[in-house]
């Protein structure tokens, strides 16, 4: 049995997980963004000897703990080298858990452990070589390749999300211009569909206060039949499939995994993506174009898997 | 020793290299480009016959035989799947050739023995992980993580060159638009000297007949303190930023080789390039930028290595 923390900034979710990756029992307690380290890695090690005690195992029945957590991870040695929204920056997160545990603990950028799941059990299991993209409020991404997080030379690898796909573009939140996830992110998506509403008074986008309009918005509509939608739709289709297309270019991977709350459109968004791809981008490249299998629990599933990844 | 065949499109060039990388002989013969293939393996076979006579050894002492060939080749089994100038689409080569020389013979894409003959024996050795980027007429690329050629799922890749970096520019050779290559190649770059030469009647430029302008001019005339040769000189830097940063971003190697032509600007090209990176594209990253070390010689050194690679 491994037990698999997925570190958020709202919450800490955390389950017990067996060989075959299937999630036992899980649980999550808020994460108290602005706490001291110290309370967020007792609560850690708490819920997990929770969970244990609920579901009838000693603690060293456990393999190991895996913590998915954001930010830049050096994944060699357990510790927290960047990270924006805890106070978690320098802390060996490893070593703390290991203290409170006793248990053998990894630690994994939370974008990777998500894409590490679906490799192993989700959406890309049986790819030789998979990324994940997962489309929220930024783009997060994970290369596995045969069976192992690719991270680079410094923990660093897979930034897809800053991708620069449209040199001297659109302003990216980073401070960069035409970065993948200005355009491609669902706040990419939002923004796009909010100045297309502005700019077609007539559009069945303005059927809604703007402050609503959502990453749901311009598909819903376009399936109405709104033409400014249907633009929306195919613009973001567009700069999705460039910021894949470079991916495909670069790592050629078997399978590349979209995740987030946008890959919820599912066929409906990657019938035309992969249409996109092979006439316009990309042309004979066989890798297949897959939707998220595992949803939220995808966190939980990696970081408890890290122990089998050379990180 | 091993053999290795560096198969171009005007000339096979073949040399024998001992176990440290070193040519110990070498020679040339015309490729031939329009002759059926059958002629260009016995050429290249007989090259290989001809180099371990003259060096005294028998076929037989020879470890394996690698050849480097352009286009888009199936490593694991010697095939050559797509190719521009040579008769040579979906030939067996290595099958061709061991029935020839009764040597165990090995098949690559020419950019990836180049990129790993730099990372055992150039600019990258010692490297984890190395990407080479060749800027010549297009943009080739080869990369080697772990001491391996990575090919990907289809062995395509490591197709630098079609990145795309500024989606709607510049129209690409491959007929897309935006293409890496197209704005950072030395064909992007001449092309953006005569249009700079054009637009600025008083520049330095228009001392030399328009058809004379080549990769080195811009950076020539910079020197001498020609104003809008340093213009181009600076657009070329950040373009070419621009895609070693979605490099660095997505592979995030230990060193990127920069190989070709416009390499040899050495580090008048690379200071300001590094600068670029660290200042506006990359910011943290600790990848060193350096230039090719082993020029025309990589091709026949990587394709010998081949057999120590699972491509």
């Amino acid at each position: 049995m491994y037990a698999g923390i997925d570190l958020g900034g709202t919450n800490i979710a955390a389950g017990l997980v067996d060989e075959n990756g299937k999630i036992v029992i899980k649980d999550s307690v808020p994460a108290g963004a602005k706490r001291p380290s110290g309370e967020i890695i007792a609560d850690m090690a708490n819920l997990v000897k929770k969970l244990a005690k609920e579901y009838g195992i000693e603690m060293s029945e456990l393999s190991s703990i895996g913590i998915g957590s954001p930010g830049l991870i050096d994944s060699d040695n357990g510790i927290v080298l960047q990270i924006a929204n805890l106070n978690l920056a320098n802390v060996n997160l490893a070593e703390e858990m290991e203290k409170l545990t006793g248990v053998k603990t990894y630690v994994g950028n939370d974008a990777n452990c998500a894409a590490y799941a679906e490799h192993l059990y989700g959406a890309s299991s049986g790819a030789n070589f998979s990324v994940m993209v997962t489309l929220g409020t930024g783009i997060g991404g994970g290369i596995i390749l045969k069976n192992k997080v690719y991270t680079g030379h410094r923990f660093g690898a897979g930034e897809i999300g800053h991708l620069i796909i449209a040199a001297g573009g659109k302003k990216c939140g980073c401070g960069r211009r035409g970065c993948f996830e200005a355009y491609a992110s669902a706040s990419g998506l939002i923004n796009m569909t909010k100045h297309k509403a502005i700019d077609n008074p007539a559009s069945l986008l303005n059927s809604i206060p703007i402050n609503e309009i959502n990453g749901k918005t311009a598909f819903d509509f376009a399936k109405q039949g709104d033409h400014a939608s249907q633009e929306v739709v195919d613009e973001y289709i567009n700069y999705l499939a460039i910021g894949i297309g470079d991916l495909l270019r670069i790592l050629y991977p078997d399978v590349i995994v979209i995740g987030g709350g946008i890959s919820k459109e599912g066929e409906n968004l990657l019938v035309p993506l992969r249409k996109k791809l092979r006439e316009e981008v990309a042309f004979d490249y066989e890798t297949e174009i897959v939707a998220a299998k595992l949803g939220n629990d995808a966190g939980i599933v990696g970081a408890a898997m890290l122990e089998k990844t050379v990180l």
